[in-house]
């Protein structure tokens, strides 16, 4: 709907413009509308809770064909590694434990301190040592994404494992063991039910990690908030990619076995200049406004 | 996951930040992150097929449970007008032909010529003539929502009627409904299956519009990508808000009757200050940082 259109990005952008050198904070009038929307809006809370309810509502209705249909092949949530956008060939189940793979940062963490310090310090470029230090000391300053509480308790009351499959360091793994445990999506396990950036020698890719994953577990579902989460393959521009989430073999997925979070604040989808985002037969000019 | 943190809305603040006056476009580089998100990104792709697809899976499952027991009392997915956030009762359906009330901003449609627009005079603030004339010249300039022709064509496939419920003016009626037909979303008929603000002497406010719809029709789902598409009583500060959309007889509506599309663009969901946005005991300070 069109109520509150004043309230846009747009709108916010003066008061961004705003905003004092890095090393002081800002006003507060001047928080990004992308802070507002994922932490201050009822509609992240709703977009999360669709997601989490229709996560557990699916994994729910796979045990139940599975118990009521035992010999029926089953397979996992996680791509062959031969598997192509036009061809995503998923890996066999078998007999295997069934578990759900979840990313953690703003899939199922708020990094809610680590963003007060990014939103109150507007155009100081990412730091790779402040997140470090934030994985480290920001332990009791998250927050579980709404509805991943309720999701996670009811899929293990299912009998099925809850793994985790961060991007963050391998190296602080007993903090992001203790950060999970103090939102209460704990236990998490590292070389178990836990895998980071660096098990294995991966790097942000998490195909490798999956495949081990996969190995041990049949995996039913996944949730993340990147596209990454889900399988390396969609790379390129933002409309390349754009073009691999709705090809015809993979969109189905979505809400099915594939479950996205809401994140505007960073991450893979945050590029594209004008040209890139628009396309180029849809770019009115205002008829009434200066030419 | 945390590959390409660089990318994020403070990052991008800089950008924003060296935006000329509204009278010039600003550099390509400077379009802000909620539209490489919501226009740009193939998360929010996912996003959308992620809601249609489970939508539509609702739907077909609501029908099928009816055919496999007629008898049984079914509810609609409109609030009746004596419901509460605590006791969000609902209307009953009886046996009115089954429908499905959409938004049409940013739920089907998305309003790419006009944010083009928006992305490249940013700092003007919002001006309701030039979205008037955006709705009069705009009609060519639309593009549906990704899963959305999919899904309208579903439903009405399943013999589900798609009504429409926008705050778009019903003195522009005729260029809304040319707009859907441009879209591939059509036929949407004023007074029939297209409710527009100022029809029943509303205002902003849908329910009105929402009680004289589920008069003639069973509303088995909703879509929207604000509160305000499945409730009015989705009132008051951001954090009221998101109180509101997670209460304990709310959540449960999230992806079972109730479907939310994201849009960090505009609308209700942006406002708030950091003090209003970030709960008071998750404020980290780098250590590492200037104090």
């Amino acid at each position: 709907m069109l109520l509150g259109l004043a309230l846009t990005a747009c709108a916010a952008q003066p008061r961004a413009a705003a905003a004092p050198s890095a090393s002081e904070p800002v006003t507060i009038a001047a928080v990004p509308p992308v802070f507002q929307y994922l932490y201050g809006s009822g509609e992240a809370v709703a977009l999360d809770r669709q997601a989490y309810n229709s996560l557990v509502d699916a994994v729910r209705r796979r045990l139940a064909g599975e118990r009521a249909d035992p010999g029926a092949q089953r397979t996992s949530a996680v791509l062959a590694p031969t598997a192509t956008i036009d061809q995503p060939l998923t890996l066999p189940c078998g007999d295997k434990p069934r578990a759900v793979v979840f990313d953690v940062d703003e899939t199922l963490l708020l990094n809610l301190g680590y963003e007060y310090d990014e939103a109150t310090h507007q155009g100081r470029p990412y730091d790779e040592t402040r997140w470090t230090r934030w994985e480290q000391t920001g332990v009791d300053m998250v927050a579980a994404v709404p509805g991943a509480l309720w999701a996670v308790d009811e899929l293990r009351r299912l009998g099925v494992v809850v793994v985790f499959n961060s991007n963050r360091s391998a190296a602080n793994a007993a903090f992001t063991e203790a950060a999970l445990d103090h939102a209460g999506l704990g236990p998490a396990k590292h070389g178990d039910t836990l895998w980071l950036k660096g098990d294995l020698g991966s790097g942000s890719g998490k195909d490798s990690r999956r495949q081990a994953i996969a190995e041990r577990y049949c995996v039913v579902a996944m949730g993340g908030d990147q596209l990454g989460d889900f399988s390396d393959l969609f790379t390129g521009l933002p409309q390349e990619r754009r073009a691999k989430a709705e090809a015809p073999a993979i969109w189905g997925m979505w809400g099915r076995f594939w479950f996205v979070l809401p994140n505007p604040v960073y991450g893979s989808g945050l590029k594209g200049s004008a040209d890139e985002v628009f396309p180029a037969d849809k770019r009115w000019s205002d008829p009434g406004g200066k030419q």
